[in-house]
């Protein structure tokens, strides 16, 4: 265990323990808290793979721990789940008066311009730090996948997109397919990144999959969700999908919403998915 | 459906419908929310039985519903979820200065003693108020469960064994299972009741046990709850149990604390309990 990790808590949950921490990050400059469920299988000494998950907008590391019920799923599954924060956060960290810009609205990004290049760069915090902090301080393996909600499921596609090898499958829900055509990404990425767009294409899932490495790629979009029209945009992903054979699964659920209610109804699948797919990895 | 029922909200969920409502109580003499869980089986025509779920102090209808994952068992088993609030609320409701009295604090008691006896008169609200709305607005079957979580939990023993053949089965967890023996309801009981011992023993699971019919009882205790020793006591319970033969099965969980993760851990088990019980009742 690194000296540097400040255990915060840590509960029983389906036979493993969910466990909170908190550690200075060379990366955003802050101290970051992030939640960890280590499965039983590592109470008899075994390395498991980890799922990476990135939550959305507002949302901290307890969104999806304490919601997704995926810890059942993942302690069945021999799985380790790693939930970072969405941003820095605290005194000294630059924020905006709205929901979707600023603390709790990272974006997965490498902040370019004041007054947030100064702390937000939760893509190197999520590619890099996190992970070697991760697999230097827990019984993991090397071995990774990566899913996420909503601004979280564009991190989770767009980080794998950008790193191949680095993950065995991706999937989302609700994700921000195309930031940078849509309200909630054009704010962040204008905001973060200025305004030449040339700089927003790293960032962005479906300009990525035009050249990026096949994956096995999940996206489930509930058709009831409110922001399904104008700021996800599943069609654009399954668009740039078809164009070269993509391995790509979209899943339109009928009746859901934007909600983790969707989120758990469905998370069991991603799971397995993610599974199957690390087992057959390298 | 009941013209004084109000939707405050509708989502899909494990291919089922989770709903809140407001309605005006009689019991009460104000507005109340309440949360039902519909499984799909209901869309298809089938009324289903219903397990009655009573929360702890602080809570609302909107813990369980979140943090439980019990709607993906209940979806399965074919069995609704009724979530009523935990008090009457409001600006003319009376309310005290800390978590443990007054507003998330009625102990499912019908109140006596002023300030409280206005409105705080959950014990009617959910033994005759709900359930007779339930049954006369949703696909429902007149079979019944009850279960809930720490003072939940006592609410739902205290319920159960006062009303014999109203219930199938009754389940907790981390219960007060003794309220006028530990600080909790002592502070309850006196506010609500007023300070003769007498009339506590009404709301009193481990006195009621003595006399009441005997009913399958499941509950589950974290051996690392922190309100185990002074307010939860479940030895107790197991005592009043051994000397009439009754039908509780008690678990003390290695490891588990008070919060939802325990819940979480074992609502499955719990679930699949009460649907034995409900079939097998007449």
């Amino acid at each position: 265990m690194s000296a540097s990790l400040e255990l915060l808590s840590s509960q029983r949950a389906f036979g493993g323990w969910h466990k909170r921490y908190r550690h200075q990050s060379a990366s955003t400059g802050t101290a970051m808290t992030f939640a960890i469920y280590l499965p039983p299988q590592t109470a008899h000494g075994e390395r498991v793979p980890v799922l990476y998950w990135l939550s959305g907008l507002t949302c901290n590391d307890e969104n999806f721990a304490t919601k997704a019920g995926a810890q059942r799923v993942a302690a069945e599954l021999g799985l380790a789940l790693v939930m970072p924060d969405t941003s820095p956060r605290g005194e000294g960290v630059a924020d905006a008066d709205r929901y979707d810009l600023g603390q709790g609205a990272g974006f997965y990004v490498n902040a370019t311009q004041a007054p947030w290049a100064a702390h937000y760069r939760m893509y190197d915090y999520v590619v890099d730090e996190l992970p070697a902090l991760v697999e230097g301080s827990f019984p993991v393996s090397g071995k990774r996948a990566i899913s996420g909600h909503s601004m979280g499921g564009h991190g989770a596609l767009m980080v794998a997109l950008r790193n191949p090898g680095r993950y065995a499958s991706v999937s989302a829900f609700s994700p921000i397919v195309n930031p940078a055509a849509v309200p909630w990404g054009q704010l962040a990425f204008s905001s973060y990144l200025g305004e030449d767009r040339a700089a927003w294409a790293a960032y962005d899932s479906c300009q990525l999959l035009a050249e990026a490495q096949p994956l096995p790629t999940l996206v489930d979009q509930g058709e009831q969700d409110s922001f399904k029209p104008e700021q996800l945009q599943p069609e654009a992903l399954q668009l740039a999908a078809s164009k070269r054979d993509w391995p790509l699964t979209l899943r339109l659920q009928p009746g859901y919403d934007h909600s983790y209610y969707f989120v758990a109804s469905f998370i069991e699948e991603h799971l397995r998915f993610h599974a199957a797919n690390l087992a057959a990895s390298g």
